[in-house]
Formats: C-alpha cells, structure tokens, sequence
C-alpha cells in the first residue's frame, strides 16, 4: 500500500481476530521500527516482541487503557532510553511499524506513554529504559478503513508562509 | 511506494535539485501530517508551510544545525502546542510527511529540535506554541536510495518474548 493512503486510511483497531500474523511480517513490523530515522542516527529504543497469549494477557492487564492487548496478536513494547530526543525518536519508530503493518492489513494502536512501571517488571527491561508505549497488533475485528478520520479543519492547521494565513 | 519499502529505502536529503514541487504533491504532504493520529486525537500541531526564497533563506540562518534549508523547495515547520504528548504526536506527524514526500521521490530531513526563538519571530508563530522541527523537502540532488542504513544490529534493539531475549 502506498504510505499516502496507508496515513490517510489507518485508523486505531482495538478488536483483532483470532488470527497470528505470519513470522516474516512481524519481521517486517520490527524491521520499519528498527530502520527508522532517529536525531543523530543515536537509535536509542528497543522493541521487544510478545506472541505468548499469557505474557499478553499480563499486558493488557497493566496496560490500563488497553486491555485488549490481551487479544491481540502481538505486541511490540517499545523501550527507550533516558535522552533528550528519544520520546520523539521512539515515536517516530512506532508511527513507522504502525504504517507498515497497516499496509499489511494488520492494525495497531499506541496504549500507554512512559508507564506503567509493571511492564518493565513482567518483561525483564532494566532500570535505565522507559517503556514508550505497548502497541498491540492483529488483523482488525471489523472491516476497517472506511471510517472517515475526525480531524480539526486543514485550514486551523495548515498555514502558507506566515502563521495565520491559511493553507489553501 | 509501499510504506515497508519506503521505510527502507528513505536516507536524510540536505541537497536538493532547484526544481519546484507540484502544488498537489505538497498538499499530500501536508495533509500526511494533518492526518496523523496523535494521543486522545487532540492534534497539538500547526504545519507551516514555506515556500518563498528569501523566507527559506531566514530559515537556512536560524536553523543553524540545517543552513541548507535555504536551498530546499520549501519547508515545512511544525510548531506544537506544550502539552504531555505534543513531542510526541509532532513527531509521528513528521514521520508520516517523511515517509509520504520519499515514496514520491522528494528527500527531507528533520532540522532543530524545540529551537530557535528567531523562527517563531519569522513566522509570526504565538507565544504559546514551541517549534518542534523545521523540515525541508526537495527532490534529492543525488541519485538517493542506495545508500545502507547505519544501524545497530537487529538482534540489540528487538527482542523476542523478553528483554535480551534477541528477536530472530
């Protein structure tokens, strides 16, 4: 899928069906994350890749506003370190595995930022790193992509030249 | 351009071709960014769009990490709102215009970062709003795309099941 339409038509899934996601496309999804541009090239995130039900389900459970990690198929915890750019850096990685898994058919959705600690306990990740956000990944419930996206006006956003004058 | 191939395959432009962009493919761009999910859809973000000379030019001397800002065929700068996710959400936007502009064969690079006070001044951009990025786009000078990434090895940063568990 062209990343235009992949950023125009991806939309958050929250229900997934009972489906794995073939070995060489979570290869793929880890690859974009990996691959991603960072400030300095520093890189300084890890994924860490979840495909057992029950380390998912412990997930969703400390997860708070994503316990349907727990039914999806997998989740990619992204893991940063404690420097100036790394929020950002990690955010552009997971925007990057979200598109690419969307153009798989595959949809996402970020749960969490910068908690909770009993992640970083269940998955062994040491003290020096935040978790970022837990992205769960499956193939979507519903057929998904035609919901129009609700955004502010292109005009409230987009300037031409100057703040305040609008984008045509 | 798919997006997984798009992710691969994008490298840092800082020269550019003096060939303008298409009216339409800078809309696409913008509307990548317009169109990005951000934390709880709040979209803390404005894109400012460059694309006259001598504004380009004052750009290319505040950015002083990006002089070469000057030569690009326009700009993008992403100024955000200061809130919790604002770096965050701003960068996923600036993922989505980076990916979009390379699978139409147009190169950018992230310049600054939360800085300088003078584009603010520039652009008229309000007291309440910080710049995250100012982003260049132009179509690359160089035959681009054939560079390798330099990145960690893949079995540092993913990990499979558990952190230091290497993903295969």
């Amino acid at each position: 899928m062209d990343v235009f339409e992949a950023v125009r038509t991806v939309l958050a899934v929250r229900h997934y069906q009972d489906k794995p996601v073939p070995a060489d496309v979570v290869r793929r999804i880890v690859e974009a994350g990996w691959l991603t541009g960072s400030a300095s090239n520093k890189q300084p995130w890890h994924f860490i890749v979840i495909e057992d039900r029950d380390t998912l389900r412990q997930l969703g459970a400390a997860a708070r506003t994503g316990p349907y990690v727990a039914q999806a198929a997998l989740a990619i915890v992204v893991a940063i370190e404690h420097t100036e750019f790394a929020v950002s850096d990690g955010s552009r990685a997971i925007q990057s595995m979200m598109l690419a898994a969307w153009a798989e058919g595959i949809g996402s959705n970020w749960v969490g930022f910068l908690g909770p600690a009993e992640v970083k306990t269940l998955l062994g990740i040491p003290e020096h790193l935040d978790v970022l956000a837990v992205v769960p990944f499956g193939y979507p419930a519903q057929v998904a992509g035609r919901g129009k996206k609700r955004r502010k006006p292109l005009s409230e956003v987009a300037h031409s030249g100057r703040f305040g004058q609008p984008f045509a």
